[in-house]
């Protein structure tokens, strides 16, 4: 059984009550606890070593990312984020200054976005450091954006370069609030999603959610430095463009608007976030899946992630 | 160094901003985000394999259990769970119909305490099952209980029996959120705290908290069926008395309040939930630390949570 069946038979009757607006399934839960204008976004997310690091990262690295992946999920529903808790497994023998350092990236990271950091818990791991962050933000109240919410012939859109994260991006990636909260604010963002899983595999829970397919025009995405670095340094290193398919850990936005807007939204951008890059990469169509167009060739990007492409 | 010597390292300089009332160092972070009669109380905890449970205990009452040391903190707080994330580390080769399980006892008591599962995250841990817990509760504006309140001259009270939970108690106990809330909608409660550390551990975080001291009367602190078998049953146990100083993970109520309402307190409590027991342990006094009296004897506690009785 994979994390996804797991996590699709855990999470199939989960206990409710009347503060749920969206459970289990999106990229924070959103509660609701009467207040007139906000929502509350609810997130839990983890780094283990050995898995999204190792004693050779820089400490300050782990800290960022640990905190900068929850703050990333709440951007992606257009939120603010607000207070954070820390916890922390520790195997025995832990070095403190080394520890200190790792609450040093995480502290600047929460300043930086005005996150208070309220407490936590350190606690024993045998098998190494693992830290798990609990994320409360808010979002006005009817404007939070789900995976959910996919438009028939939709523009996609996805920010920043993709793939080759592992070489430093997935330790450095600063989280898209601002941004997102500007697209929110200013256009109609029918489905977004932060990008941790990979362009094809967090595309495809925006399709599944939205109940549609979408087609991708090669060219059009914005392959990064690193994967084209990568593909060139190893023939036994996957091609540039499914590194930007699926490596994962680009932690950018991914959504989506209506096509009438996709002109209108680049022009904007362009002058908003110049530093910034903003690319449509495609568009939402019937079906269900992910087509890949190149030129005059369309093909199916199969189940677990990976394209057929000769 | 030890395990409160690098909280209080770590927590001494934590970002903050408008939102937090109580940051680190209490049961829960308390949090206002505006609304008319509510604050908000946030709390993570977890749970892990080798240190709170085994590969033999039976996996419903390992979910019961994570959960619950999240609702005793709500509770010591005098607040209302509202909603939890559940976040779980899984070695390779995990066992799902176990896993599963572990949801079981989790879900059944949340469902028992309205609280919503609203989400979560499994990802891999070699070293072991880790389980961590978040979550979300509100309180009454300005009726939130923390450990800073203890008077000179109050009653200390606790709910339960002490000592020798690993005889089963930790696995099986019930959060004491309706009692906390009857605790403090009908009394002027002036600290509380939940027992994990062991009573002398827990009172002294009070005391602390409170720059106050403590004098018990050994024969009111109410020893547990467990402490005493697991005392009798061993010569190498420490005595009952002792392990109800200091065996931990009671999940009782701690509690203070004037010394005028004692006795009106322990009335109405018989009334209200005869099942359960509720001792007036002892008051609070000048100076530091706790201070036991037994008969014509009194003696203080170390600063290890051990008596030095003979």
């Amino acid at each position: 059984m994979n994390e996804f069946d797991l996590i699709a038979t855990l999470t199939k009757s989960l206990p409710t009550n009347e503060t749920v607006v969206t459970g289990a399934g999106d990229d924070c839960a959103v509660l609701d606890f009467g207040l007139a204008e906000k929502l509350f976004l609810f997130k839990t997310d983890s780094v283990v070593e050995g898995v999204h690091f190792t004693r050779e990262t820089p400490p300050e690295k782990i800290g960022h990312k640990a905190l900068g992946r929850c703050l990333s999920d709440v951007a992606a529903m257009a939120g603010v984020p607000a207070a954070a808790l820390v916890t922390i497994g520790l195997p025995k023998g832990f070095d403190a200054e080394w520890i200190g350092r790792i609450y040093d990236g995480l502290n600047a990271l929460a300043g930086k976005c005005d996150v208070a950091i309220v407490g936590g818990e350190t606690t024993t791991n045998p098998g190494g450091i693992f830290i798990s962050i609990a994320l409360l933000g808010t979002v006005g109240r009817g404007k939070q954006i789900l995976r959910a919410g996919a438009n028939m012939g939709d523009a996609i859109f996805v920010t920043g370069e993709l793939g080759g994260s592992l070489l430093g991006k997935h330790l450095d990636f600063e989280p898209r609030i601002a941004e997102a909260q500007w697209l929110a604010e200013n256009f109609s963002v029918h489905a977004m999603i932060d990008l941790s899983d990979g362009l094809a595999g967090d595309l495809r829970h925006i399709l599944n959610a939205s109940g549609t397919g979408a087609e991708l025009l090669k060219s059009a995405v914005p392959v990064s430095r690193a994967a084209k670095l990568q593909a060139r340094n190893s023939t036994l290193a996957k091609p540039a463009f499914a590194a930007a398919l699926t490596d994962g850990e680009d932690f950018e936005l991914l959504l989506t608007v209506a096509s009438r807007d996709a002109v209108k939204l680049l022009d904007a951008w362009k002058k908003k976030f110049p530093k910034i890059k903003l690319s449509c990469i495609g568009k939402i169509v019937p079906g269900r899946g992910i087509i890949i167009r190149d030129r005059n060739r369309t093909q199916k990007l199969d189940a677990h992630g990976y394209t057929h492409f000769a």
